[in-house]
């Protein structure tokens, strides 16, 4: 069995990669290739990878790149590709480009391809907007407040529809932000909540742009890539192919405190509070927590709590 | 002000533009010029129209075409270009290029050009689907269960971003089925229900592939033309763009009777019961009723019942 994974040199893509190739075996059979797409090849290094790991460079919208890497033998594939919200608000072609056409065209080479594969997608808690319930849940309304969550929304309609139709077997992973997400910065409005935890523990001051009672939604980086991995093999016993994924619920205030408990004060006190009403205005429309029964009754996994997404990452930087 | 009307050869498409150059404005400016967008000129005869008719032929998901028509001078925008459901259904490649990538295109078109015009958008009551509440009303999730609904569902979200952003000021009216609908029956999972009193009437038998009991709700062209003229003028007064038009709630059981009532049993009697599955699956995730209490509220002009439906369709045919 081949499975391709698009946005697989992003820093989730290329986890999901590694893991795959790690684990050998996907839905109870041995995995032929990995094919990766993007602008670049991954960095992926996983001993024996050898021939198992087919870079595939090039853009997600363009239909004939899709028509070449998705074809009879795609068992599996993880949509992962996408422009992030910041950047998707303000370059608005872009964003419209890979999150709608890519997505679109992503699929009809599926249906074209014709062996029906697994489409798992990762979506988002910007899907939700407007008035919401004290509780959402799986059956709340998607109504979103940004052009990224107007565009994962339109990616999981695709979807349904594709499934619905026996194109695909889609199950829209809706993620927690990530944190603490290694590496750079990136454009998502939700990359200070990793930045406000990485950057002081390694000395750089960084920006809060929201008040501290802002509760956020949150997962670590193992358990986002091993619930990705685990969209492939769960079963949603239902035609609803979205879900939201568990995570842990804290405020901005309490992350910043247990910063100051695990590294000192002088460390958190590298966290400066500047609110920008742009990053403001879009995270306050995303639930602060979502009801995860349906996603742990199928089998995703749960991060513990705030301090364990802490220790973790704390464990990873050596220190 | 130009207006730009896409779909405009289609049945509504043309009255729409008669009505816009019989008016000569709308929201109080002198209409300047109507630019049709469809595959043919439409075939439309009003004294006087002259150089005020620009017809552009050619395809809705041509984004030099739509770059062409419309302009810093457009200052409405119908959209009713659209593969209907019944195609939509079968031909997936057709509607998604259309009815997704048609819509996306059109509103780049205005985004690009810069003039924020009002966009009045024909969606439709196939964007419901699964389990709905007793009342459907203008908050009711979307949840379309045909790939049409998916496709009108997408239209309104990017309907919705567009606005948000101040690219457009958009309009999703959600038609009712017009009954009766003049012409040839078409592709549209809902021809039948003009097909089993337009054909009856001309002599000619019509098949039913629902069962008498099916509620149904149904517009006359009379107001659904004025209807979506009007969805050009009308404040909806909040950020939720999209709105259930009115209609009259009739099974079509009692359509049949009151045909039978007005024009002879003879006539009803070419009606054959004939149920198909494949349209009766569509039909029945509609709505039978919506909440119109916003429509009216906001302006919106509903029929009295469908024995004025047939009224206004004898009248028309001269009987």
């Amino acid at each position: 069995m081949d499975i391709v994974v698009t946005g697989a040199a992003g820093f989730l893509g290329a986890e999901v990669v590694a893991a795959l190739l790690r684990r050998g075996e996907l839905r109870g059979q041995e995995i032929s290739r990995v094919v990766t797409v993007d602008r670049v090849a991954p960095a992926v290094e996983v001993d024996g990878a050898g021939p198992r790991l087919v870079p595939a460079v090039g853009d997600i919208a363009d239909p004939d790149l899709l028509d070449a890497v998705v074809d009879q033998d795609t068992g599996v594939v993880f949509h992962l590709a996408a422009v992030v919200s910041g950047q998707a608000e303000v370059d608005h072609e872009l964003g419209a480009r890979v999150n709608v056409d890519g997505t679109r065209r992503l699929l009809e080479a599926c249906r074209r391809a014709g062996s029906t594969p697994v489409v798992v997608f990762a979506s988002s808690l910007a899907v939700y907007g407007g008035e919401l319930p004290p509780v959402v849940d799986d059956v709340t309304p998607l109504w979103p407040s940004s052009t990224y969550g107007t565009q994962k929304a339109i990616g999981e309609l695709l979807l349904a529809d594709h499934t619905r139709k026996g194109f695909v077997d889609g199950r829209a992973l809706r993620l927690p932000t990530i944190c603490v997400r290694p590496g750079a910065p990136n454009r998502a409005a939700s990359s200070f909540l990793s930045g406000i935890i990485r950057e002081p523990l390694a000395g750089v001051p960084a920006v809060c742009p929201v008040p501290p009672e802002t509760q956020v939604w949150l997962a670590s980086p193992e358990s986002a890539v091993a619930n990705l991995v685990a969209g492939a093999e769960v079963d949603l016993g239902s035609d609803r192919r979205g879900v939201n994924l568990p995570g842990v619920s804290v405020s901005v205030g309490e992350m910043v405190q247990a910063l100051a408990e695990a590294a000192g004060p002088e460390v958190a006190e590298l966290v400066r509070w500047e609110p920008d009403p742009a990053v403001d205005a879009i995270v306050r429309t995303w639930p602060a927590r979502t009801d995860i029964s349906r996603a742990v009754a199928a089998g995703f996994r749960a991060d513990a709590g705030f301090g364990d997404l802490l220790a973790a990452h704390l464990r990873r930087i050596g220190r």
